[in-house]
């Protein structure tokens, strides 16, 4: 079986056209968000939309629960969807919900999404208290069902902290280096090594704000700085996680920024005068264009096995070991 | 593999020592009710709390979701407990969280509990108007997923059409037959013979105000009345569903029948010089007593393999083909 191809993290505004250029981009899987600030009923409701999905296109997708449905994609010609959450509000404050989202299918929650959770501190706070109580226990409780732990969108203290207490390896599923882009969102080479001597994953994003000369990186650039991030943590650890918002309106971008937390306006990486989502480089756009990025890993220098690993195995390798319950 | 043994109908007060006693009376598997008057929200607290006695007592029980967990349950020396509501509550006025359940495990629902619902009429009501408009949507939803029709508390006609409208066989998990005790909550001959024609199955329900004679009912009428049940629909059709509520306070059989619709008490089947939970019968306390049945059904007339089928054989056969999707 060929290495598959995976993104590990979008949130689309899912259609039978994005489908189908997932299929004609030969991306056998996709962790998707299904919740920025939802609460767990509100939740629920995105998993049944993606139900619908699942029942009207069930040649093009169907949802990807543990590692050998990457498989099943590659062998049946269809895109495996695994879910996932960039804050814990699905969980609200009870702990009990992290193994009745396992059970529905939930393989990645981050533990903030840029501000204070109950669990651990975003990247855009003043104070990284670190993982709180409840964080802990929730820590644990993802450990033992099968969840990973996501620190993407996480401040240092906190990411360092995950990356100790958790007995499995985590993930950074959509972030890129600060050597590379100095972004709030962006991490530091302390939490890279961290992340790569525990197993953990790093997935680049070709979000713009997360990219060195934003909209206008080259390919180039973005496959030299994943060679020099293998160099730092090595190459088995990394892949790609695009952070693609294909085809959403920028009310999209301003609820992932505002929630229900603020009544002001917060930018996020944006600002005032560019609100909106900024626009994707030119070498992707979309899921056709992953060989892109593929031919660029093979020029700077990376070998046809760990071009594989980075498009896709090291993904596979990663769900293998982390979606089934412990022990 | 021995024959299972299979209790389709419990509602204890669950503890260790419930259990221990599903053990010791050799019972493969049990369809526990997890809502009465339950939301969804407060169905899947329901189901967190049985995730943590599974937790705690993973030698004596785990969740079952297909037929093959009861093989699992028998090799492993363990009772599957299969959830089922009474009550289409836990999904709302949300034909979506239909799937969204049969993900979390619930295999079976009734579509009432002895009042009007929104999808069929309850066996109090005066006057039964049949499945409803969102009944019809919600039965074929039912089918599509593998989620069993549950008429137990349900009018006539309400059943006669989910018999005649659902594409898969349906259950009446608990109640007996009104020619043997013309309670509001058993059966007549015409849908008995219906769900028979049908595949359907009905299993027999020791609850006391089911029973002729009430607590007073002796093991040999019971096993009298199963016979007669068999010479109308097949002996083939028939498992028991013991309706038991061990150890529960006589709050709980208020709740039952009191829900949150209505501000007077409703008695059901007690009444006010008599509110709480019925006597047993002598002859069958807990899920040790199984035995009792078993022996009196050899007694009158059954054949090795019937009594077989009866105490779990046939249930299994029904969970076999009524737990997968269609198709």
């Amino acid at each position: 079986m060929k290495t598959p191809r995976i993104d590990n993290l979008q949130y689309a505004n899912w259609s039978e056209k994005v489908f189908r250029q997932m299929r004609e981009g030969g991306v056998d899987a996709v962790h998707v968000t299904i919740a920025y600030h939802e609460n767990f009923r509100e939740t629920v409701l995105n998993v049944e939309a993606f139900n619908r999905w699942f029942e009207q296109y069930p040649d093009l997708i169907f949802q990807g629960k543990y590692a050998s449905d990457v498989k099943l994609a590659q062998e049946t010609g269809r895109t495996a969807i695994f879910f996932g959450f960039q804050n814990p509000s699905p969980i609200e404050d009870d702990i009990g919900l992290v193994e009745i989202w396992h059970t529905l299918g939930a393989r990645f929650m981050q533990l903030t999404y840029n501000n204070q959770s109950l669990l651990a501190t975003g990247c855009y706070e003043a104070t990284d208290s670190g993982i709180t109580r409840m964080g802990r226990e929730v820590v644990s409780e993802m450990n033992r069902v099968g969840m990973v732990i996501d620190m993407s969108h996480s401040g240092e203290r906190s990411t360092m902290d995950a990356i100790e207490i958790s007995r499995r390896p985590i993930a950074i599923t959509h972030a890129n280096p600060s050597f590379w882009h100095p972004a709030l969102r962006n991490k530091s080479d302390t939490v890279l090594k961290a992340l790569g001597e525990t197993g953990g994953m790093l997935g680049f994003s070709m979000y713009p704000h997360h990219l060195k000369d934003g909209s206008d990186c080259t390919v180039e650039s973005f496959a030299q700085a994943i060679a020099k991030t293998a160099d730092l943590m090595g190459a088995e650890n990394l892949g790609i996680g695009s952070d693609l918002c294909q085809d959403q309106p920028d009310s999209v971008v301003t609820w992932m920024r505002n929630g229900r937390w603020t009544k002001t306006i917060d930018y996020g990486e944006g600002s005032a005068s560019a609100a909106g989502f900024p626009d994707q480089p030119s070498w992707f756009h979309d899921s056709r264009d992953f060989g892109n990025i593929e031919a660029a890993l093979h020029k700077v220098g990376f070998s046809d096995s760990e071009v594989g690993g980075i498009m896709g195995g090291n993904w596979l390798r990663f769900y293998d070991r982390s979606f089934k319950p412990e022990g």
